[in-house]
């Protein structure tokens, strides 16, 4: 089986020009065959501000109303991506920038409305996603970038969680390919301390998780990561890694390696 | 030699929500290989307003500075071609979106400083355009959808007038396919007198062009897409014709059709 590599870039990668330039640059030199999907960052939050465009939250939870959509379809799908696919082709890497209505490659469904009603947010699963329409792309030579914005097949884009898109991608390419997924973000790995970035969890399986996370060393942002990380290894996916810029340098590894008995 | 229609969409399509509906609909269920060029309409221009960026022009020429790039590239990558993608897919039209950045499919040049500096301005050559990378993506079943945005190959994207984007791929095409051109907006066609819609010169060829110019019967905007109408013939496409959007239903003809003597 071919390897592939799934890398995700996070929102603080996306926010500092010099660090986005480095690892696109790295990614370009890579030789495998390999596909990005970007966060989104801050520049959506500022363009919101600028327009008088109020965050809607409810319960500390993210409401995706029209206005909103339009605006993440504007920066992710535009200014993120695009510039990022400039920048790629800079560096002789044919990159194709993605959302997941084209091609239909990620059909997703408008979230449910229980208590919340999370507006125009899209759940996705593995199963629809189209990993031929990808593996077409890689065989003739494309690299895609993919944008954290899906559809619903009726017309609507959907505003859908970029870690999401790169677990899903990766379990739906994990038929076809030998699937290494990558999340790199502005953190060494995963920290026994949070404020120690020499405190890095060089291995993490699922026993450990639990009981790092009853004993609160590993919180907030980092569960849902993780939890889409072991639901990638529990579904085909071989490799998965955390770890910040530097550990996409040819020759390093670094972060934390996640893992499950197999 | 298969058959392939571009269609150009202007902006003034795009700014009318149920016109734009129903050219995508009857788009979508066209069943030739075809490629979708869209241009900006208002859209940009009412986010300028709102983000206080004013136009910049020179000698009533419009400047791309980088603030204007950057709200170009969310606008038209962004906000207007995933929404028509995320349309034509409701359609079972099975879309993808691309500037020029995307597979390298369209190179540009920043145009050169003489008189004026037009700033992120992208000048083309058909030559250089990818119709292999196009063609490839036909041949998967996939339909283009264009956005009038290229890149420099040096990591800058770039603001191209997407009637040359119209033109310039299907002059590009014409080496694999046999092309037509559309280009589809709000007026019935050419206009022997701009207020009268009934007024439509049905058959246009370089001496009636002339001598309309000459007369002043046809003037101001029309004169550059008609410019490219003749390029594209001169250089291999099969037809060009100038319609509005009850043109585009099947099994009707209108518009003004463009010629040049073989």
């Amino acid at each position: 089986m071919e390897s592939i590599i799934v890398l995700k870039i996070g929102g603080n990668v996306i926010d500092n020009p010099s660090v986005l330039e480095a690892v696109l640059r790295d990614f370009a030199a890579w030789q495998t065959p390999r596909i990005l999907v970007h966060g989104g960052g801050k520049v959506a939050d500022k363009l919101m501000e600028k327009l008088g465009v109020a965050p809607k939250m409810i319960e500390g939870r993210r409401i995706t109303d029209r206005e909103t959509l339009d605006i993440i379809t504007m920066v992710y799908a535009g200014l993120i991506n695009k510039n990022i696919v400039a920048t790629l082709q800079k560096h002789s890497c044919n990159a194709i920038g993605l959302t997941g209505a084209d091609a239909n490659v990620i059909p997703a469904r408008k979230r449910p409305v229980k208590e919340i009603d999370f507006g125009f947010a899209g759940d996705i699963d593995p199963k629809y996603i189209s990993g031929d329409v990808l593996d077409n792309l890689l065989k003739t030579g494309l690299i895609p970038v993919m944008a954290p914005v899906t559809h619903d097949g009726a017309g609507s884009l959907l505003n859908t969680n970029a870690d999401t898109i790169a677990s899903s991608v990766a379990i739906a390419l994990a038929k076809i390919y030998r699937v290494q997924l990558i999340f790199c973000f502005e953190k060494n790995g995963v920290l026994r301390d949070p404020a120690d970035e020499r405190s890095v969890i060089q291995f993490l399986d699922e026993a450990l998780f639990r009981k790092y996370k009853e004993e609160n060393v590993i919180t907030a942002g980092m569960i849902p990561k993780l939890d889409n990380a072991f639901a990638a290894l529990h579904n085909g996916v071989a490799e998965v890694r955390i770890c910040n810029p530097n550990g996409l340098k040819a020759g390093q590894l670094n972060g934390t390696s996640i893992r499950v008995k197999r």
